[in-house]
C-alpha cells in the first residue's frame, strides 16, 4: 500500500472514485467473465498550451497481476489518446523503485525526460527518486 | 496572453477565482498604497507519499513588472513553504521561452531536473519545450 501511487493511502472510497472517475477523465474498465481486471484513466495532462499532451493512471486487480493487463491496457490507452488527437502522453510521476512500471514504459516507448530526487517517501525504502516519463503519439 | 501558463486563456472569472483559491492552496497577496501588486500560490505538489514536496504559483501585476515583486514573493514563498515543513520545492511546468522566469528560478537555486519536448503551444511561437524545475529547502 502506498508504493506505487503519490495518493494517500487512507483515501476515503468516495474520494477516489472521485479521483478516478473525474469528470475531466476518460475512464475504461478491463474486464473478463471473472470479474474487473484493471482500470485505466486517460486525461489532459495539462489545459490551454498544454492541452495536446494526455496523462494517464493504470491500476491492476492483485488478482490478475502478472498476465500482461498493464500491458494490453497501456496498449489501448496510447491507441484511445490518439483517437482523441493527443499528440502525446506524459507521466508526472513514475516511481523509480516501480521497476515493473518503468520497464513497461519504456518498452512501450516511453522515455525518462526528467528525475525528481528523492520526491517520494516510500513506506519501505524511504526517500526514493521519481521520474517524468514522456513519449510522442 | 497564454505565454506562460498551460491554463485555458478564456477561463472564467470564476473558474480563474476557484483555482488560485483553492483550499488546497496557501495563497498570498502583495500589496501597496497603490493597490495590488502580485499574488502567488503555495501548496503541497502531491499528496500520500510525494507531500513534502511543495508546489507554487505566482503572478505580477502589469504594472508593477520589473521592480523585484517576483524575487521578492518567491523569497518569501520558500521561507513559508519551510515554515509550512516542506523540505523541496517543485515547478511541474516552466516554458522555456518565459527567459525570466527561468533566470530568476534558477538564481534561486533551482535546477532544471526534466525537459518537456514540445510540450507547451506558445501562441506565437508554436510548439516549445517545457522545464521541470526543482530544488531542497
Amino acid at each position: 500500500m502506498g508504493d506505487t501511487y503519490a495518493i494517500d493511502p487512507d483515501i476515503s472510497r468516495e474520494d477516489a472514485f472521485a479521483y478516478w472517475f473525474a469528470p475531466k477523465n476518460h475512464t475504461y474498465i478491463a474486464e473478463a467473465g471473472s470479474g474487473i481486471l484493471g482500470t485505466y484513466a486517460l486525461r489532459t495532462n495539462r489545459t490551454g498550451g498544454g492541452s495536446h499532451v494526455s496523462n494517464a493512471s493504470f491500476m491492476v486487480a492483485p488478482a490478475a497481476h502478472g498476465k500482461g493487463i498493464g500491458r494490453a491496457m497501456a496498449e489501448h490507452c496510447l491507441s484511445e489518446a490518439r483517437r482523441l488527437g493527443f499528440t502525446a502522453m506524459q507521466f508526472n510521476f513514475v516511481i523509480s523503485t516501480n521497476e515493473h512500471a518503468v520497464r513497461l514504459w519504456k518498452n512501450l516507448g516511453f522515455q525518462i525526460v526528467g528525475t525528481l530526487p528523492r520526491a517520494f517517501r516510500h513506506p519501505g525504502k524511504g526517500l526514493v527518486d521519481v521520474y517524468v516519463m514522456f513519449r510522442t503519439l
